[in-house]
């Protein structure tokens, strides 16, 4: 870590604040320059408070030269870690499919899409039980009994399930789901992320709208802090100002991610384009970018319905997407 | 509320979402253009939910034009909210400044800043006792040992106190807290705001990082739906492009508030800008742009400290806001 | 084009309002809400200002429900736009590889690397002779000399070339050049753009740093309405809040775009990432974005060499890439 | 200025690097860390390309510690700069407010406006005659014909006039211009900022959409690297995610800006907000956050007209903005 002092910094203030770096067990190499003196931290930064040193009176900047996280730190753990849910597997290589509605409507809508993206070669069943809304009057998802037909689905098919928790309060609920899901606005839920770090689930953590991949990164730390070492990081987009898609699918994010965690990542254009006509070659480009897997919304499509969904594929859709993504993955396998 | 179908919709189509919009109610007038038909509706749109609206197959895209905010709206309720906490009034003229440590750390920093900035004008104590951090190594709060020192300062001094709160499962703490803070990061924890609709304390809520004021009024109605109408908002600063400060504070955002709702607005400049040498001025302009108070963080300068919070002032500076802020108020009240 | 007044909005008014929209040549429908009248108006509204009508004192909102833009909208156009520069084609199917040095150098330099990027498969020669740099104390491009080495490597190697304009002044300079590019800083030199819809060479224009896509739509249009209809689009990045890569490239720009435009739209992941290791990965996803072809920074490697460019690959490194790519545009044809 | 080298680095490409840089004059203070190696630079680093060393295979990073800005730098030039037009002085405790139309329209309508803009107090008219718009087909400006109609204002009233230039060719109609405007979309047109400094007229710089403090003083820089030191910059919003006003007023700018510059700094309510009932509030505090001025839009109000622009204040309005900055301006004097 460096500190950058304030031009004309007092020698005594700088020599007391030496003193109390050494007494956290720092090395301190200091560079004198024409307007500023740098010191150079050497030891163990990462418990180190940076905005509390940053706030000294003395310090105009400081600079992390090492990552603030360290469990999900792929230079510490340069295997990728592979998230398993019964036979399923995400991650080093294993590539997997996360499929389902936006919202768990029904016991015929969930069984028909589950049996589809089944068939399709979807490896999880994803719904929505609990659905975070901007507004207090939209619909806020069947809850408990939209988990009871997620699981009744989950016998039905042997698919395991992924579903959103919006309250630590709701564990007990979650028992038999086999991925809790922390949505886009919960990432930084610390209370939240603290407590799924002390279960043993798979969690699948999803970039928040305006949050960096180093904010993700710390929020992976927080479950991991806990001992649960089980994190799928999803990239969902984030806000621009860009009005044509929901948010901005931002694939860069994929591979940024490959060097710096372990961690498998996967991509839900659905969410991110918020367009069904741009799922497809969305998905296709997470796959030649090398994500580990896609979260797609798939909604059945009765002949009567008015509802498509904006960002939803018909199953049909859905097995286009499917031979499409597998056309890309194995091209890009040998390249 | 505005549907603008999509070109050449099938007539049949439109019809059966017209049939359906009557059904929940809503009158519909039909508008037809050279490109594309438009569908007015008129009623009570604001259980309608847009985004399924919108999502519908023949609907290229679909306008509000009421308002999503209810309880919050100023048209509904002309006249301002005032909160009241014991004899400090906030709101509808009455201004308030919460001031006080960004977190509390000893008996002694408490009681002493406490002291100081009442002496100064402050009506509201603040201080940190669950602190969110992005990183889980950051020191996080004293928690409960930090509410029970602010409850002692208030004993002490008599100023009612404000602290936040990461976790419903925490409120039992909180019984003698005077108003309760929702952080930025946590403006869209529903679950959270939901739960503090079911209790009667005032809520200080702070607008999120990348959130638009619309975002923040629908929070508030989160928390008006639960029966609470004792709410503050709070602007303390957006993300931007901007790096010489921490956030970029929206003073507009004051004026568009008082406009849209019936609420109190109040600002933080320390948060917003991280810096304290830009605090005073942000003050002052906060109070020249008609908020309703502040938000200040103040910290004790013991003479060995090597820690002036780079956003926090020293008693003596907030003495100085205080004066500064008085003579603006003074100047803006005539005008 | 639909324009909502504002609640309570006087007889009169809207009446003189509704008479100067018809004397534009437009028909007016009205429709009352309950809060609202909703004004649809149909005929050429591509001529009418939009930012006028919504500053009209009894308008509340204005929302286009045509497209702004009419010569690059498919809508009018259906077909795709075939750019050609020599035997190269670009769009429609057409996919073309424009690589080069960041800015021209040396005469040896550029003709090392238009020699390679030659063998590996790139269809146009880029380089930089007039640099757009943030501060003047930078290097600013060789100028008309980095022109003159452009032009010297075009005859020796047969590829056209496309390199940087600034300035419409110094368009005698660029005679030979086959494309002329317009940066993300000039995308709204409104100026600039008008003399290049005044000339006859193709343009590849960029998208702006926080620019929408209708933005640069518009800016396509101020080109073709001088009569050039020879025009690139190019993403290349927009700013957001992440730091790891240097803006963050938004491929669902591409399908958006195709959706919207019949022009060619490239891809630029050399300036998006900013780093070099993560070119080849977000080229492959811009083919299986459907991208119509690519822009990428090549670099010599010399063996002393200090400086590979952060963001330039070596000649090696580029015809890995041009495998890679070639073997997603393949797997992509099929779906 | 510092240089963190990447893990692992070769001591044999360090010590070329090292070399390298000595050459060009510096000093450099090595300080070896467990992970990483950093150098510290010491000398004139001001003409150091930073991208090409960032670009460097063995970089990590690059930190400036010295900014990039020399000749707008307060801290080689402590006392504020005073630009002077005629009798008008700006900066230095001189307050100036320019007010007009947004765009020329009329003899009548430029003649009006002037003389009620002076009566209220204003010491420079502004008005647009070349407009930049996003679409081709919108209106442009009167051009020549607008700065003719502003110079006969001018004669009439005594009024130094201030209009935005789009073009360096069109340097000759500004001959009698008092103070020459450049807008946000050019505020990196270097090209144009080049020429402007290499003429003598004060030129207004506004700052970009989407452009940081840094970015806004280097394009002064280049303006003052030509030679030309009456420089007035101006604060006009930035984009962020927010739209109830059209951009964000970032008011911290200008007390960041009094720190890093001694140039003068306005304050462009109208456009930041685009909404005239938000332009008093904010024009208060942007006095109260100390700004040297104010630009603000001005229209006659005709009993017939259509249209009071949404952004535009009625010089009944513009009076009574007037007074209330004159009283923000008086309580702020003595703090």
């Amino acid at each position: 870590m460096i500190a950058v002092l304030k031009q004309g910094t007092d020698e005594q203030k700088m020599n007391s604040l030496i003193d109390w770096l050494r007494a956290r067990g720092l090395d301190v190499h200091i560079s004198r320059g024409e307007f500023h003196t740098v010191l150079g931290l050497i030891g163990d930064t990462a418990h180190l408070d940076t905005e509390l040193l940053e706030s000294l009176e003395i310090v105009e900047s400081v600079k992390r030269v090492s990552d603030p996280f360290k469990s999900a730190n792929r230079k510490f753990h340069p295997d990728d870690t592979v998230v398993s849910v019964g036979d399923v597997k995400i991650g080093g290589g294993h590539f997997a499919v996360m499929a389902g509605p936006c919202s768990v409507e029904s016991p015929e809508q969930i069984a028909e899409v589950a049996s589809r993206v089944k068939a399709a070669g979807a490896s999880v069943l994803r719904g929505g039980a609990f659905k975070p809304r901007t507004s207090p009057y939209d619909f806020q998802g069947l809850k408990a009994e939209g988990i009871e037909l997620l699981l009744h689905a989950k016998r039905e098919t042997g698919l395991p399930i992924v579903t959103e928790i919006m309250n630590a309060a709701h564990l007990p609920l979650f028992e038999d789901v086999d991925i809790i899901q922390v949505g886009a606005r919960n990432m930084q839920n610390f209370e939240l992320l603290r407590e799924l770090g002390r279960q043993k689930k798979p969690v699948l953590l999803k970039r928040g709208l305006a949050n960096t991949i180093k904010e993700l990164l710390m929020s992976a730390e927080y479950i991991m802090a806990g001992g649960n070492e089980q994190i799928i990081l999803c990239e969902r987009g984030v806000r621009t100002f860009e009005t044509y898609t929901r948010n901005t699918l931002d694939l860069s994010a994929v591979t940024v991610l490959h060097e710096l965690t372990h961690l498998p990542v996967i991509v839900d254009p659905s969410h991110a384009t918020g367009v069904s006509r741009y799922v497809k070659p969305m998905a296709m480009a997470a796959a030649a970018a090398g994500a580990d897997g896609l979260m797609i919304e798939v909604h059945p499509n009765p002949s009567a319905a008015l509802c498509d969904g904006a960002q939803s594929l018909t199953p049909d859709d859905f097995e286009a997407l499917m031979r499409a993504v597998a056309a890309v993955r194995e091209a890009v396998k040998n390249v």
